[in-house]
């Protein structure tokens, strides 16, 4: 996806083609800067700290720190050090551990001279794959937008609503929500998006931040409008991603998604889910999700722009009150009219998942 | 209402036995100051730079500066001007013009020594109206709470969702949706209170530190998050006020009320409205409920407590960011479990309305 013209992915091997280049998104929506990792240290501080930020990313970024640490000392106990490190920035990260399982799979059986090739090589592949996955969401996407569109009059746009930043940020390139907007907008199909704001940490601003820069028409909502814009059929069409999705069609998204869509059901108003299949969750019975309580400072305190030169974030409730902070919830699968998976779109039914994914289900 | 255990009003007669006093909102919920209104101009900009907002409250702040300028003159121009000036301070609001006509009724044919005096007194029964039209509301409302919680364990709280602040800061005393909650309070009900933000101009704040400072049991959440927690079963009743309300039992209120009663519906959880009936649009067909749609800025930009002795706003939107920005939503009727009137507890139906208030239907 571009960034005023010029395309980007959001982790790449750097111009020097040894040390890996990132977005720091910490700064963003308020400056583009790029940030050189060239060591474990690195990696494990950009993940810790959030510079690279989303389920795929991270994974992505754990596979490439693997690689820097081979480079500096590719012996048995750096490999076993670099991904106990790794493992320990984000603890509940599930792609995380999947990411170092695998570049350990991958590189633990060769000898050390080796292995910073392979996991250069392996990190590469599990980027691209990314890359692959979210691209195929996204042409299976296109085709409901296009219906849409041949529907409507010539040049009247396609009105997309999204929740939270299932963009291109969060994973290696095109979003997993994202990609069918910008694959539609590159095809010449006219579409405007509306951009629930998403508090508590207003990822709606990032996901602002990328249509703007890739050229795709916006509105920047609050979480509150969706609705109100649905009974005045201003919108044909939301997409959503998803943190984890049950076998049974279930859907565990950000904080106010399960909203949305009942609003997308009370005015025939096609719900869609865009989805890896890599975070669907095949235990036969999970017997409900937990729910992530997240800290109260979330809500208590809001970042922004002070000035020209400053962000700074100000406390907006009455000292002393009392926050409850639940950080996603569920949809019920009879809420979403498909899955957008890489394979194609499917009904959010057992049967329909299981036919499509045979090798997983 | 109390504010730490001592009782207070929006805006009362001064010590003093003359002038005004009210609650400088603006500084809210940060810093809880008093202000004195001792002519016409105060209260002009009293209105105007919103120390005072909330329907009934603005009618009554403009009965009361009709008073404080028949105090500095009482001739017919000077009422005329002090009508005309009031009137310009926030054009649109319906309660203010009804104020002022009501005012202008009952001292416009009085002779100008005796108006000052018939002023005070007008306003002080719209002011005493007010109240009394509030605490009406909140005893029956009072009823539904009590209901609920005979259906639960001894001392388990009834947990009572509402949205926007439509709290005694709003009115004269009391408030609407909030007065049922603070009557089940001070009866020795257990009460908590699931407090929306209400995004963007953050009402939830208010509505917080009213009831914070009432002593009545709450959470602040994001507008997101209600849905989840009726998911869970954590609300057993939803609260709200209500702008405007068709004879059709349609509900226009804040932005995003429309999606609570969607998520109350799918939860069976008891969704009602709390208004006065001089909310009641008896107009046969009001053709749509034109929707305001407010500055950009307010969503651009959020307020809040910088550091110990500084308020700011800081921008969270991608600079150049398109905005959209509608202030209501209207809930259908259907999703309207009851209206909490002066006069009892009715059915959000035309014959409903019209079989409570004949006189006006």
């Amino acid at each position: 996806v571009n960034v005023d013209g010029r395309p980007f992915r959001s982790i790449w091997l750097a111009d020097d083609g040894v040390t890996v280049d990132i977005i720091d998104q910490r700064l963003l929506p308020y400056e583009f800067e790029i940030s050189n990792l060239s060591t474990l240290y690195d990696a494990c501080v950009a993940i810790r700290d959030m510079a690279v930020r989303g389920a795929p990313l991270i994974g992505a970024t754990a596979a490439y720190g693997v690689y820097l640490a081979m480079r500096e000392d590719a012996a048995d106990d750096a490999l076993a050090h670099a991904c106990s490190a790794l493992l320990e920035t984000r603890p509940t990260a599930v792609n995380l551990r999947w990411a170092l399982d695998r570049m350990r799979g991958a590189i633990g059986a060769l000898p050390a001279a080796r292995r910073a090739a392979a996991a250069l090589a392996e990190a590469n592949a599990i980027a691209g794959e990314d890359v692959a996955v979210n691209r195929a969401i996204g042409e299976h996407g296109l085709e409901l937008i296009r219906g849409i569109a041949q529907r409507k009059k010539a040049g009247e746009a396609v009105n997309i609503l999204t929740h939270c930043n299932a963009g291109w940020l969060a994973t290696v390139d095109w979003g997993t929500a994202t990609a069918p907007i910008y694959l539609a907008h590159d095809a010449g199909i006219p579409v405007h998006v509306w951009v629930d704001e998403t508090r508590p940490r207003n990822q709606g601003a990032l996901t602002a931040w990328e249509l703007g820069h890739h050229g795709v028409p916006h509105s920047y909502i609050v979480d509150n409008a969706g609705g109100h814009l649905m009974q005045q059929g201003k919108v044909d069409l939301c997409l959503v991603g998803s943190d984890r999705t049950l076998r049974n069609g279930d859907v565990c998204n950000k904080i106010g998604t399960y909203l949305k869509a009942l609003a997308a059901q009370d005015n025939d108003v096609p719900f869609y889910v865009c989805l890896p299949s890599s975070t669907i969750d095949w235990q036969p019975d999970p017997g409900g999700i937990p729910i992530e309580e997240r800290a109260a400072r979330e809500i208590e305190r809001i970042a922004g722009r002070l000035d020209e030169r400053r962000v700074a974030d100000v406390g907006v409730t009455p000292s002393g009150t009392p926050v409850a902070n639940p950080a996603f919830d569920v949809t019920p699968a009879r809420l979403v009219t498909g899955l957008v998976t890489e394979r194609g779109i499917f009904a959010a039914r057992e049967d329909a998942l299981a036919a499509a994914f045979p090798e997983l289900a």
